[in-house]
């Protein structure tokens, strides 16, 4: 049985990205990080989808970004509310980018990987929805994934890392299509920026303007508590 | 007064990459990590090097790679002692390899340099005595620098970073009559692997072998407080 190391946000692009990587008959690691988010009930979500996809092991690193800062998740910017213009989103980079942020958890699941002796990485980007992220698109992946293949013991031994990215060409609609097939519950993931300390969702922000739209789109109820 | 970030182990060869930066007139902003790394004096020698060479900020990033295990550095594996054979160590890769090390600490760098707007980061790698760590080569460094302009807003917004390596084809003798000639204190610099934990070097590990034989070549008298 092959590992794999999967990254794990706890948010519905990444509890689907698990469900796929478990599909493929991967023994699966997950690997959350407790960076000083504002949303961190999403490492609840995390948790309860490490265990209900029943993941080998759950590694929750702590990694306080909030030493670097420079981003709405980690800093106290102001999260943007109720745009009109959310199809907007595919072509600016929002406030709430972090710095380097998938270049950094991408290394840390490559050392992760590297100590399990697995060569397999699986993360949920997606540009469909995300192209205003630029960690979030296939070029950068095939970049990391080269960088992988040359600065590790592994790589150059004739290991080849190979980066997963099951999600990186489908809309929001169609993963949440694929991850209901694959059994993924939904109402244990968590997408919002600014939920309330119980964990609610504000409905109002970017990604949940988009993880509404996914589920209108898909014709799927949406099974997110909302806070009002 | 262009800013740069520098990794600062506390080794030499860091020290001395400090003070090449300094030297470029780059107002410096020194990273070291506490990474959980069995020579945590080497933190107590970062300290002193960057107040000694001013830099603007010294942070000391808390980022425990023991939560994910994998080399003699963070955890219990036996570091290798006078070894007769250390020119060898340019062809092999050491147990103190950590998995994926500077691909996750260019990653931290690269995200502060984000933070601080500026493209320029130094790195004290260097081939001649180190071949056998396959992040310290030039190769990685120019995959790496590509995926940070792929992977980060400032990349793809026009600035162009750009990973400084000038010790990358030095000898160890000449790294040594650089830093010199820079003012830099090596009294205050540490490179060995397991030191005592008054700070003092083992002079036995691959690390101490390959400083002393630095000096011996460099003919400077090595100002190390070696335990015996």
């Amino acid at each position: 049985m092959n590992k794999a190391v999967i990254l794990l946000s706890g948010g519905m692009d990444s509890a689907t990205t698990l469900a796929v990587a478990k599909s493929e008959k991967y023994e699966c690691f997950a690997l959350s990080f407790r960076y000083a988010q504002s949303n961190s009930s999403e490492l609840t979500c995390a948790k309860k989808i490490a265990a209900s996809i029943k993941v080998k092991k759950h590694l929750i690193f702590d990694l306080d970004l909030s030493q670097i800062g420079g981003s709405a998740m980690t800093d106290n910017i102001e999260i943007p509310k109720n745009r009109t213009d959310i199809d907007n989103v595919k072509t600016e980079i929002p406030v709430t980018y972090v710095p380097a942020r998938n270049i950094i958890f991408l290394s840390l699941a490559l050392s992760w990987a590297e100590t399990l002796n697995t060569q397999h990485i699986f993360i949920g980007v997606n540009v469909q929805d995300y192209s205003g992220y630029p960690d979030c698109r296939d070029e950068f992946i095939k970049a990391f994934e080269k960088t992988a293949n040359i600065g590790t013991k592994a790589g150059i031994s004739g290991s080849e890392f190979h980066i997963h990215t099951p999600l990186i060409n489908l809309s929001k609609a169609e993963i949440i299509k694929k991850g209901i097939q694959l059994g993924v519950d939904f109402r244990d993931t968590l997408s919002c920026y600014d939920p309330s300390p119980d964990g609610k969702a504000c409905g109002k922000c970017d990604s949940c303007l988009l993880r509404k739209k996914g589920f209108r789109e898909a014709g799927i109820k949406d099974p997110t508590l909302y806070k009002e």
